[in-house]
């Protein structure tokens, strides 16, 4: 096995050999455009990883690795439509570079796309990739509707958060690994092992993705701290405070998630202090704790090397200590 | 084998047994609203019915011609927000009904749907059917991609509107057929055979509608008749148009479609003696017969009994000389 960014310049490099520009221009040119924006490509890492922690070459896993990529592009092409947002790792997003229709067609494309790259495989490979693949696929739709259904809703429970972020997230980091397991042949046994570590390791890092937003370092954290509170989404922290506080602070601060403002920093300053003083940021890192140990319990069930094991912990603890 | 309005009965039947409501609602009753709008089912009837020419149960070919037909609507959603369209059959389309966000990701669900009603054949099938399928959608997008772009180009060539017409409408109903001679377990060479036979007839059905469109009866037709005319489409009639006149009435066509008219009777008056004059008209009854011949031609290579030619010759001729 090799370390992370090995797999990293694999993915990014097999990457530019597949998205070429074909014709009609107007339909392939922002797929190159998205795919070639980079990021940190952590789902086909974690497809490649796998393959090889089940015994596998990396490169048989290659196809099944741009597939999960694709379709993690097509997914962020078609939010921020619907969430109007302007910019994507700091450039402009495909309906803004473009239009809106452009990044519909392009999303569907590519939505199709992802499934043509199982094409290699053998039937029975290629029929599992695919099942995986579209349950996974439509759970990740469900769990987009929830988000914009928990939108209009001051009623959301922490349960059905946390289906919302599984759904949404969380099963995509499952099925990437397991994805490398199917292609390395490996037991069903084997196969659902990693899917289970994978998801909890999913609602860890969103979770942490949640704690961050509020917490995290302005130096070192990439996006701006409190742009959740700004936004008045509905977060882990956000309903386990409204859990702990009593009628009043719950009032003063579903108050405070109503408006929108010209200058956030009081606003931001007195959730925070609701977020700590109702111990629900203590409850989150609580939580992500939780999931990523009940990531690191389902690795003691697998039947692969003690060696492995430790590069997938460590994987994990990477993830949960991160800062950004 | 059974007549076309057994094959309807039997779609739509199985149609409203898969699309029950299911949860987020908000995701799911859009994808039922679509599906039980209504429409010829033409597509999965051809798939059910082709199975059945080639000595298949049409009930092995159900989940196949649902697919299909899922597909056709997800392209149906996603094209009326494309086309800022606020009717569907009649009705209102999805993202007027609801909204534009739930027009992308409903649509984007049926997209997945539509690959998850194959994994209950076996392998090799799933894996042939899947692949047909992915090939089609995505010359589909590149069609809807081709057409979008036609609107803002004015040097449109004839070969250039055949090949758009072609990947946005007949390459369905071509692998419509194919699907259902994969199911049946017929050869490679049958099953190509009967994908050209549905993509003549899927042209010649395109340019029936060009044709209609312009010259149909008032009476039977379904549209407004000269609803391209109004909305300056550049179809079949048009550019064949262009092709005839001189320099003169070239200029003076295209000049009536720049405008955008209130009333509009002068205007289609007008096209319409240009369509006549210029030969236009004679031209595209011509083109019609001519793609209606050559799937014809396929069917007298193909290894089935000289009854089945019959019906499928019928069903062919009944598209080419309807009125509606």
């Amino acid at each position: 096995m090799q370390n992370i960014s090995f797999y990293q310049s694999v993915v990014t490099d097999y990457l530019k050999q597949y998205s070429s520009t074909k014709e009609p221009k107007n339909l392939y040119d922002p797929i190159h455009y998205i795919l070639e924006l980079g990021g940190k490509r952590l789902r086909p890492v974690l497809t490649l990883m796998t393959a090889e922690v089940f015994d596998a070459n990396y490169q048989t896993a290659l196809n099944a690795a741009l597939s999960v990529e694709v379709f993690h592009n097509f997914s962020l092409v078609h939010d921020d439509i619907m969430d109007d947002a302007p910019l994507r790792r700091g450039q402009q997003t495909v309906h803004e570079k473009w239009d809106v229709n452009t990044g519909i067609l392009s999303g569907d494309a590519m939505l199709i796309m992802a499934y043509q790259l199982f094409e290699n495989y053998q039937p029975h490979t290629f029929q599992a990739l695919a099942k995986l693949f579209s349950k996974t696929a439509l759970e990740v739709c469900e769990g987009q509707q929830y988000d914009v259904d928990f939108e209009t809703r001051d009623d959301v429970t922490i349960p059905e958060y946390l289906k919302m972020i599984e759904y949404k997230t969380a099963v995509l980091v499952g099925a990437a690994m397991q994805m490398g397991a199917i292609v390395a042949g490996t037991s069903v046994e084997n196969q659902n092992s990693i899917y289970q570590f994978g998801k909890n390791l999913g609602i860890a890092f969103q979770l942490q993705d949640d704690y961050l937003d509020a917490f995290g370092d302005p130096k070192t954290f990439g996006k701006q701290v409190g742009g959740d509170i700004i936004e008045n989404k509905k977060t882990y922290l956000y309903l386990k405070a409204l859990e702990f506080l009593n009628q009043q602070e719950k009032r003063q601060l579903e108050q405070l998630f109503t408006v929108n403002l010209e200058d956030n920093s009081d606003k931001i300053d007195t959730v925070k202090q609701f977020f700590v003083n109702s111990g629900s940021a203590e409850a989150t890192q609580q939580a992500i704790e939780e999931y990523t140990n009940k990531a690191f319990q389902v690795l003691e069930a697998l039947s692969i090397s003690e060696t492995k094991k430790e590069i997938l912990r460590e994987f994990g603890m990477g993830l949960m200590t991160r800062k950004v």
